[in-house]
């Protein structure tokens, strides 16, 4: 008995970001699998899938937003009932990471949860990853088997370009640690001058700092302030002061994820910043919208990714000459 | 260079029932663990032990209360930190084990994620579990490595037939499901009669029931209800009912985990049972105490098992003669 | 060099229960893979297929009756012949789960021998399993792949409906902890009355029991009893000589695996069961048949869920409407 | 709370050879551990321990003599059971290792049970292996983990050296692909010359051969025929013949396992075969025995095994300057 | 959205051996996947596919000539990023097998490095392997996988045949622990005589032998030597002059990797074989290439596998009929 | 049979770097393991152990110096060796991780080489890594058990602090990617000034530098350049020049590691650096010193953390206080 294979392509999604992946899957002309999830009285999760998903190529989108150990424990129990009914492939798709900011041990006794996580989605039944912009490039070696890494980087720099690409610019890492994305970002605006801002952190609260320094020449320029990430905005938006003390001419923040913890919409309010331009690889709030607040959607890149990875593609090929 | 080597007991917690843990900590003469736990402003959970752990032998205490994803995390989490600092061996100790009641596909295109969970711990780094009064035997083989069952039967049973083994007993479960248990109680009483409620279930609904009938002859007699747990108490209150209008002396029910999810104090309150005896595998809130409700520890049984663990002895002994 | 892929049904089987397999085969419109298959002098087994396996997707067929253990070591040495000779896909199919009653420590110092049987099949290399009428359900949960569990229950229940449906049934559990299946039953014969028999087991010899109570309602009935399995005979043969003393009209007995280990067959004749309705999961020795057995075919179900494995289909819409 | 680590040795047998197992216990200083072994109705094994294992260091014996697949699964039911009772370490020990002869495959689609064999005690919970004269030395590499290779050379050869050294002898090996062992033999007889026998197998037939010549000089001299297992006694019993054709003196044959599948014994006896010597690593039933049969014990060689390496001692040193 | 799946050979070399790989690639009717790979400053490898390889078939050809080690490694990094890259199926082509000689420990607290080798391409992401006469068949075993292992021997002995067929034959093995390799040369030559060479080695130094004496009848007749391997060439070089020295009319050398190590050409250059024939399965240096060496290529043996492995077709079948 | 039980640390080392060894062995107050360690004709490595191992403490040091494959292999092969002796646990010393730089995909289609090193090590049965200096921390998320991460920042930062410390400095990282480190040493000297060197790497040639920029105020500062290693010594070289070129009053350069690749003993030569400082992790030879060149012992640190380790201690207080 022989039969031509097929494969079929079935686009899931657990409810921490619906939209998000109601988008990709439109882009991708298709729906998304209906599926029961809700939780029970003792706030345990219960899923099933309401159509047969046997032999499916399956792409399971879950963003890890807050409460984030719910969506992540969704996003797990989501891949073992897709291993238990037989799809033949699962991919793991994550628009924002959950945990990738603990991608080692800072001090001593310190879990690695951004491995962990990866080895969880890994036991669960992933048989690879799509993520976009993790936090630290290391971590697409944290799972094992394949991770395709999109950059939203030019979705955002080609929007910065194309709005203030006129001015003087100069691109600035909030951290000493994220300047690698700021010489892409530099490369990607035609070779702009660099700064960074030398901050003290007390290692045991993350979410502090002590003193920030601009290092470099910003006088007089745009500054484009350039993060992966947003979350309670304090980092960020000391940097948006200190730069225009230092006579920046503006100051624009650009960054993939807006987490958008309390309080950082009145930060950012508040702020100098002219724009701060995110995307929506995580659900904006109703209440988190604001005039300055630009949110590009990831989903073009996503369902091409998905596309490409389905019909054995190139995903590096989306990236070329680009950064 | 030769040493003699020494082992050296060590109890965690995290924050999902610390009362527990220190009582079980009291009872084996030493104290818990320094630990910060807490949680980002997006809700990741951070951990970090506050002492040197290497070469401890580990016991990680964790109920999984509500938010029940949240402590399952902390949970996953606490054992990554535990093995990468070095522990030599790594105990989970599950006084309530989260999502115990999904060990079966009941329906095509569910989890199995009572046996995923087994995974995680395995995957997290833990070498052995110690669980009380697990949903189904069966899971014990979900884990890959030994596991210690330990039942709260002996103290729920000695405690009922001390108050009110004087009375014509029955005991009743309230699901077919659930009479092997019963006849360990029946057992342990005396031989006292069995029954058992027959109800209708909507598969897709599991908290709701349909119709109720006893099955077994209850008529003049105390019957116990028992259970390994009370989540919403809607059944157990119906079967409460049902054995009164078949004409019983009065309900006792006994459960070991008191999950008491809303609206299970008012149903019991308003419930013809006498008395609800439950043990202290799970926090109890102040808002959830009452009159009716005995709430007895199971601290020295958990800090027994510990001891056992530890000291190579032997937890089978702990039950022999009982069930 | 590109070129469609093509996928290729073989089916296999060992030497247990050759006619079964062939059915299936029939069934499915092919024939079996010519085998080599026979013991050395010292009772070692030999496995080799006759004709190329590469590429194909492989369904392995045994039914692990008595010798259980010669026949399942032949099943796992058929495996890794197929792992190793490049199958693309092995799915162990099992009318019968060896070991599958011992799902659980009953006393300390016990194996998990259910547990150890789905990880030995892992290891010689099985993607999947397709089972019938697993001894708990949670076995399924205790192999780390998909588990197809198919429930004979629709072809007993029809069958005994179709003949018995005219009078006054009653549906009995000869055992407390197999009430659930008798629900199903219940349920599918159009919600009949339940009831069990509540007996003591010796724990060190689980084949004795000690006394037999009827719990529930059944005198003037037609009693159905209903068991996955029937062994020695000795528990299934009590109960129906207590339903008979407690006024029943008279006992069906209907199990889907038909054992039937001495002295099974003279208990059943001797019994007073107007019939006992199986199927042929396992094997049936001419010797065991007598009249008042009826043994139905569980090929055509097999085979159904082999086709829908095969061509991405559901094997759960197989069963919708029914349990 | 701290304690020094003791370690606690315990000898396990299943039922296949428990005489050789007592002889090891009793060379240790120990007794077995007491242990319920026996088959269910329908021939599956139950096992359990009647002690507390928790934290020892465990030896499990068991020879893997016929029922070859019924002993192997006991043995691996007995290390399932230890894993889960708590041993810290699990070293299973084989006199003799079931199917190491398909220790590769002869022809394509046959399976490699030998190392098939290896995977199954790994899953089970074996942490490491004792053997004796496996059928190759690269089943050492079969296992994921320590192996010791114990040789019955010594005990062998010493024995034929006392009682003929005197005379002229030469090694013969039976075969063509074990002259390596024999060129062991002849360095610790001092040098002897060697021979073989190069004979055509069937290759789908392994017990038949279909021609033998001598391969050497053997003419006047006693030659010692020597092999690592005697099962139908086919092949050495027709060496023998053919060293006698050639002119041999006489032949002593000398092999570690004694099989002795039928009809080796009356092969045996009615051969040139001035006398047989064998090990004990199988158990001898005594309708096998014979006058020119010599069965030499193995427990003095696996208990010092076992003694270093409980003691962390030296298992190599046992066979400094042997072979 | 379904689609037809395809598949899609894709061949690959490392820099150890690119002519055969072209070779091969060629009789497949295909090219290489242009593959950066080059060496940092401090010799770490790097490598980068030119093209996508997602969903490919892939098959990697390396051969272990010396540097052993950097080759090796330059193997395992490829498929690392084959894997990272999304291949749907990995094959190891080794036409020569690194470490096979080290296949089991020789003597205690040494490495089974050819075990470890299938470790680390199992780690690596190797689904599959296809070998070139490994040194012993029993490490197909040591991989956990399919592993097709294809023989030179036809193309061998078959060109002997032509040449020599006309004279009277003898094969002889240069070593005892090689004699079955002898019998399939004499079976495919029609059944001439065998012999052997008894030498002792100095078990730490395996390159040097002490003593050679011919085990079997060889006066007059034109041997034919053969060996899976010719290293530095000692060994059969002493066997050659052994022969010579009893009598035999000529001698020819027959193996299948020429690693040829020092001071190998020389040595059989000045060597009484008449003509030494190997095949290609290494690279041959030009200052290597000799008068009496003919080198045969293996390239259209291990394009066939390949093609049959791609086309689920029969490697067995490759040699049916041939030993 | 009861044994306390006893611990036993064991050193061995490679043939990389001996010195170090010795230098750790003899801080502990023991002695290497006598080792032997040579290659083949055709280089395939051979090694082993001449005394007892079982049951030992093992730590194995190899630095991955250049020729890195075949150090990396030797060490790999090592592991094998003591894990099939049956060390009790082996922990594998790693002075220079080999292939550290490649810890992410820079390109799509790349491998990611520090990842499959460290599953590699573990594959071969490492329980645990010490590491010096890792080039990124989240490499020791790559490794699946504990890592003991060693800085040997206090070592370097104090001499600079102690021979420069009276003069006004500036740290400076010279590539955009590591201003994390330099951070870390600005604090520990007292919370300097900061600056960095904004440099356009060709991503296909990493070894080859554009352009660079002095990001940061150095003028009349003696300026620290500090990084993790110096290869070929071109991009720390150019930075100092940058710094000159910018007013700085001097520049001395620090870094872990000294791998010194041609030309960059030339380059520092002529470099305006007034002083390099570097560790011993790497082997330095004798034309590699020069006059600036000073050379600190990392063994002191390492033989601390292997004695923490063994005794279990902790390795964390060592840092305590320091960054």
């Amino acid at each position: 008995m022989k039969r031509t294979t097929e494969k079929n392509l079935m686009v899931f999604t657990g409810r921490a970001h619906p939209q998000l992946a109601s988008e990709v899957a439109a882009e991708l002309g298709t729906t998304l699998v209906p599926t029961s999830a809700y939780e029970f009285a003792n706030s345990e999760i219960y899923v099933r899938y309401e159509e047969s998903v046997r032999g499916c190529d399956a792409f399971v989108i879950q963003s890890h937003t807050a409460p984030v150990n719910e969506w992540i424990m969704e996003h797990l129990i989501m891949v073992d009932a897709l291993k238990r009914a037989s799809a033949k492939r699962i991919t793991v798709v994550l628009p924002f990471y959950g945990y990738a900011r603990q991608d080692k041990k800072h001090r001593g006794r310190e879990p690695i949860s951004a491995r962990l996580m990866a080895d969880l989605f890994k036991t669960a039944g992933a048989d690879r990853l799509i993520a976009v912009d993790l936090h630290a490039d290391q971590i697409q070696g944290f799972f094992d088997g394949p991770v395709d890494h999109l950059m939203a980087l030019p979705i955002l720099a080609d929007y910065v370009r194309e709005k203030y690409g006129e001015q003087q610019l100069a691109v600035v890492s909030p951290d000493a640690g994220r300047i690698k994305v700021a010489e892409r970002w530099s490369a990607r605006l035609g070779g702009v001058p660099l700064a960074f801002i030398h901050k003290t952190r007390d290692i045991d609260r993350p979410n502090e700092t002590v003193a920030n320094r601009v290092v470099g020449q910003v006088t007089g320029r745009m500054c484009v302030l350039v993060d992966d990430m947003i979350d309670t905005g304090g980092t960020i938006v000391k940097a948006a002061e200190a730069l225009m003390k230092d006579g920046a001419a503006g100051v624009i923040i650009a960054a993939t994820h807006a987490i958008l913890s309390d309080p950082a919409v009145d930060r950012l309010k508040n702020s100098p910043a002219a724009e701060i331009v995110v995307t929506n690889t995580l659900p904006l709030a109703p209440e988190h919208e604001f005039d300055k607040l630009t949110c590009l959607s990831i989903a073009p890149l996503i369902s091409r990714a998905i596309k490409e990875v389905f019909e054995d593609g190139s995903v590096t090929s989306m990236f070329d000459g680009h950064a």
